[in-house]
């Protein structure tokens, strides 16, 4: 097993992609490629005695967090993303990890890595904390006007990485709606949920916002524009309550002191909402797995990243999501 | 003024309606009719001391809480759903207020009160809160499948709506999307980008869940089933946080204090945080205002939304809608 992981990634590169990987080396069984400036690399991995188990690829060019996608993508073939890529294509490594410029990321590696058989679209995944446990969500921002069969080729796929990445042995698979009743929800998600029904997963319908994070589903489909939407929206409204909440901590002595033995339990629920349990949005249906971090990731969040690449590689998913999308029911006749 | 109640809508009806009904009489200048059952409505104001300023219109008839929207529209046309739309289309009432079947409400009120001249399809709008103040969100639900001169219509519709309602004197219009940028979102946003731009609107662009709860705009224009997944998800993710925030109080001594120190800051946060603080959904575009609460409202909410009617009509906010829509911009040739 051979990860590779963009060095020049993210606000705190190469320090954080570096430590991160040194991180996950001592734990995992696998071989890191740092893909970067050797020397800038070579010289944070001094700083740790050069570890075994970690390689470096140089790559000249660095692709900026703000640059133009467009810009970046077309000019820069030989930045660490593309070379990231390369490597994923050639089967050099079985995934990579980048907190690099998003955009550029999910266009380098839609091209470059190619995507697998029986894949028409790619998709961006998260994992999201329920009250109950863990749910995959897809798609949340690679596709914005997918068609029907997209969205029953992102339940395939999710039904795979539930089943390998979160051990759930016949996931529950529901459809984002706005009702339970499968004549709610736009023409998309009708149309969707009648396919959906005929595959050999356990769709369990549609399903709303409230029983998604009340844990009534294992994978959620959607497309990547309302996907998104619940993903920002989430991250907006619980921003919002702490907002509203410090406020009020802050208005009398009681709140204050609240507030202050509140801290603890505010500490312990950020770790448990912490969206980067898994190290950022993973690019499905694309060979091997690609996790899209935050730019501002930390060692730690860096490292979840590689280990998740790592199960991915260990379980085979790219073969098996073939073989599953290989077996789908064709649509009813309507 | 008179404003028409629907006397056996909710889980509390008709004691709820009536104590509503009572309450916003004696703070506004308006008549109500409260229409329903008048035996047990005529009991219910009995007990309030017959106060003036309410009458009582009788209807013979009550779509169940749970009954089949279209059953319930079909067969029961003397429900008082249909008699408070019917008050509503002859003008003897300038807006109707329901807590009943949300289906039947939207579908009897469309069909009988008619839409105001200009507009295609009504919306149902909501007063969401934000870090800084209040925004008007539309459509939340009631056009799952809408064309983009239908988002170009909700937006001035909001516009007028902020403005008397909110008393923004240039509300700021903003279109729910997945990125600033106006390349950004769907077919649909990027189609209804472009006319809202030709409009005489303060129109702001994309805005993100994010910016929307930080107080970006004072209206937001969405389709149906993306406005509806947002306003879900804001209340499941919020829910989920209380959830997972009760867990970590009761964990430790420390917690177990905060907690109790921290309730009553909780409890002015839901008073802040209060979405019935209007009443309840607005459906606009339509002759009168047609305000639908929730199933459990209280006498409070049910009083807001009376007094919310009150507003709209006094403001003529009918015609001036239909003004605006007359007056918009056509699309830019492609």
């Amino acid at each position: 097993m051979k990860i590779a992981v963009d060095a020049m990634g993210g606000d705190h590169a190469p320090r954080n992609p570096v430590d991160g990987a040194v991180l996950a080396a001592a734990q995992i069984d696998a071989e890191i490629v740092l893909v970067g400036d050797e020397v800038a690399v070579g010289a944070e991995l001094g700083r740790h005695g050069n570890p075994s188990g970690i390689s470096v690829v140089h790559a000249e060019e660095v692709i900026g967090m703000d640059e133009s996608v467009a810009t970046g993508v077309r000019r820069k073939r030989k930045s660490s993303i593309h070379v990231g890529a390369r490597l994923v294509r050639s089967g050099d490594v079985d995934g990579f990890v980048s907190a690099g410029n998003t955009g550029a990321v999910m266009a380098v590696t839609k091209v470059i890595a190619g995507t697998l058989q029986g894949v028409d679209r790619p998709a961006l995944a998260v994992v999201l904390p329920t009250q109950t446990g863990r749910v995959i969500v897809l798609d949340v921002g690679a596709n914005v006007d997918p068609k029907s069969q997209h969205l029953v080729q992102f339940g395939l796929i999710g039904d795979q990485l539930a089943q390998q990445l979160l051990g759930v042995s016949r996931p529950r698979i529901g459809l984002l709606s706005i009702g339970e009743e499968a004549v709610k929800g736009n023409e998309l998600v009708r149309s969707a949920h009648r396919v959906l029904a005929e595959q050999s997963i356990d769709f369990i319908g549609n399903i709303e916002a409230r029983d998604l994070y009340r844990g009534s589903a294992d994978v959620v489909v959607s497309d990547g524009f309302t996907g998104n939407i619940l993903l920002k929206t989430s991250e907006a409204a619980v921003e919002t309550l702490r907002v509203l909440m410090r406020e009020e901590f802050t208005r009398t002595v009681a709140g204050r002191l609240g507030g202050l033995f509140a801290r603890g339990a505010f500490q312990r629920l950020r770790g448990r909402v912490d969206y980067e349990e898994f190290g950022g949005a993973l690019l499905v249906g694309v060979r091997g797995l690609t996790v899209i971090s935050h730019g501002r990731s930390t060692p730690r969040a860096l490292s979840n990243a590689i280990k998740l690449v790592g199960d991915y590689g260990r379980h085979g998913l790219d073969h098996r999501v073939e073989e599953a999308l290989a077996n789908q029911v064709a649509a009813p006749a309507e």
